[in-house]
């Protein structure tokens, strides 16, 4: 008998038939033994009509406001999803955010959990029924206040759940079969992978993958909570997102592949800031501008340095929709920095090559290149973590990048495995 | 500077736009320099759907789902009314049911507010904001579940909140502009009331008048918060609720009018037994049954035994909608109470000549035979308290019934008053 957190999402839980197939899922895992705590987000649009509803009463809510508004659509999926189980003749009781003990900081719109206090859900698995929690919701300790926690918030509330309860594993429940080795709308031929490490899916997360958001999987590493990703749509088995070392059947460590997939990102832009004089501490300052507006930074590259000129070129990554915010300030700022002009390119794409495997085998970059190159790809930046390496590309090379270098390194399924994952409807 | 409670129902904050009509009544009272204390109910049909929902996943949902569920209603509707607030330039924030302090039994579905701790509201308006409190709801205080106050429960929100709060008065904003002699529908030379007695309007809601729920006065009357009826749609003084003794402006006692209001109810139904033994207990035993079924038994009339059988007959008036649940419960017991046959008449009224005044008048009762005599209505049964005469006629009979009593009684408006009333669209 194992303790299970499931987490659904919203377009599983859209309508009535959605919310009575997925309390048919808890009913059945009920039965078969385990302990289960469900954790759902709001009904498909929900979210979506009431930021509408808030827009056409005020053009800026304050965001505590907005706070209390949005939480309610997961009030509404959990109790008709407990309603749900209930009628299958398993018993079952729903709880908000506060009620599951989920605190937060006060950062209204995007707060972080500080605890997790479970102890009514706790009780409520001790009685034998399941305990089914409102995603993407906490409450402030001091004042009482609801909390929402931003994009993927719900999928964060599981995994901190599933770790405040010593959970065995956290089922994500998705409409995808797991984590693939390339995105397969890009890569027909990507093939689902069974177990992947906290690092490798986090640098996924980071460089693209949208499978699961990066705070997800930080907080799965941190706490050591096994996060199975799998579809709400099928019985297969998904994708276990575990700590480096696998185990197999044997109790021995099984072997790593090298690479676990190749992640695309099309959100980036380019800035290139020409004509920078070449003296200490220049490059700080201007990223220590750019980061004054709020603006994340990617990838950074200099150029080397033209010695008759004592100029050179600085060219950064960010995402496209801090471009306007970045650009802006730099153009200010330009009599300090003392720079000749600015380029800004969106057309730009990012391709990332990730595995654990790549720090015990060197000439992983070389291979990755050599592909690219044998594409006529070319290669516009690069940057590499131990884990991890990305290239910058045209935006119009991006997925023949992916298919070459998913290619070259033997990542492309069997012929008949193809067949069943083109035939997922993604 | 006075200390005031209002809140709006359904209709009154229906969509964005009446939230933002809303919102200026409550910005313009706040800037009048009054302490605003604001209570709201769900958007418009919004209950109703959640409700629909609900029936949709489970066709009998556990009661403390169901309030979970509904309670969403009105954390949209209360948000955004604070935000609609704010964005005027007036300072707001929404609470919920269990945010305010409002405390209740377990008992879903119709719990009963048993302390109020409004220490979060009072704090909110000593910084000088308006406090946005959800109606129709309230937390347990051992197990901190959500409850719901069942039908009128924003009123007795209200009320409540009016009275922990030591409030001046507590508005109540309706689509109509208070409370009337008649219903202007049945009676349009119905006149608006300026003062009713507690008691009075008591009598009025459980006699029929539907502007004011039974619980909402009686809290009112328990804890003397004035309680002020009035429309959402015109800035028209309303209807005052408050304790019998009214005082003028010189600080008089002032003369009560003899008779408030005419109320009337066609919900009722009446159940006779035929061919009952005349002996002693019989009645008792009969109305144990009854209210063993949980019906709630309005008139009672027994007839004069007739010598010479020993048998009598007995009349009673219930809610129709128990009418089912009274009759299977007789029909069972036949053979313990003994009867002949039982007679169910659904198409019967209630009329109900309401005012504290008639204590200290002899003759009203006369006058209002009278008056039914005139117009040739025949009457079917009689009850009376200190301040009410009701007769039960045929209901085709009751309009007329309504409006003669109107008219005999002086209750009829002027000519051009009755334009103005009549001109509400009611």
């Amino acid at each position: 008998m194992a303790l299970v957190v499931q987490k659904y999402g919203g377009s599983s839980v859209a309508d009535a038939d959605s919310i009575k197939r997925v309390a048919k899922r808890i009913a059945a895992a009920k039965r078969a033994g385990d302990d289960i705590v469900v954790v759902v987000s709001a009904m498909g649009d929900t979210t979506d009509d009431l930021i509408d509803l808030a827009q056409q009463v005020s053009p800026l809510p304050p965001q505590r406001e907005m706070d209390i508004l949005l939480t309610a659509g997961e009030r509404i999926s959990m109790s008709l999803l407990a309603m749900a189980v209930n009628n299958l003749g398993v018993k079952a009781k729903s709880f908000t955010g506060q009620q599951a003990g989920v605190i937060t900081d006060a950062v209204h719109g995007k707060a972080r959990i500080v605890d997790v206090v479970p102890s009514r859900v706790r009780e409520t698995i001790e009685r034998g029924q399941v305990a089914i929690v409102a995603g993407f919701q906490g409450v402030t300790q001091d004042t009482n206040d609801v909390t929402t926690l931003g994009r993927g918030g719900s999928d964060t509330t599981a995994v901190a759940l599933a770790a405040g309860l010593g959970a065995d594993v956290c089922e994500i429940y998705t409409d995808v079969d797991g984590v693939f080795t390339a995105d397969p709308r890009v890569a027909p031929s990507a093939r689902k992978v069974d177990r992947i490490s906290y690092d490798e899916m986090l640098e996924m997360a980071a460089s693209g993958a949208k499978v699961l958001v990066l705070r997800c999987v930080e907080y799965g590493r941190r706490f050591n909570v096994p996060i199975h990703v799998r579809s709400s749509f099928s019985n297969h088995t998904g994708t276990l997102v575990t700590d480096e070392k696998g185990i197999d059947e044997k109790g021995d460590v099984m072997e790593q592949p090298i690479i676990a997939g190749v992640a695309h990102d099309r959100s980036e832009a380019k800035i290139t800031i020409v004509g920078v004089p070449d003296v200490p501490g220049k490059a700080a300052r201007i990223f220590e501008v750019v980061a004054g507006a709020g603006v994340n930074i990617d990838m950074i590259v200099q150029n080397v340095s033209a010695a008759a000129t004592g100029l050179t070129d600085i060219s950064f990554t960010l995402p496209a929709s801090d471009g306007t915010a970045a650009m802006a300030t730099l153009t200010e700022r330009q009599p300090e920095i003392g720079y000749a002009s600015l380029q800004y390119d969106d057309t730009i794409g990012k391709l990332s090559l990730i595995g654990a495997g790549m720090k015990s085998h060197p000439g992983v970059s070389a291979q990755l290149f050599a592909a690219l190159a044998n594409a006529g790809i070319n290669i516009e930046m690069i940057s590499t973590s131990e884990i991890r390496i990305s290239v910058v590309t045209r935006a119009d090379d991006l997925d023949d990048a992916v298919r070459a270098v998913h290619t070259a390194f033997d990542l492309d399924s069997e012929q008949d495995e193809a067949v069943v994952y083109g035939g997922t409807g993604r």
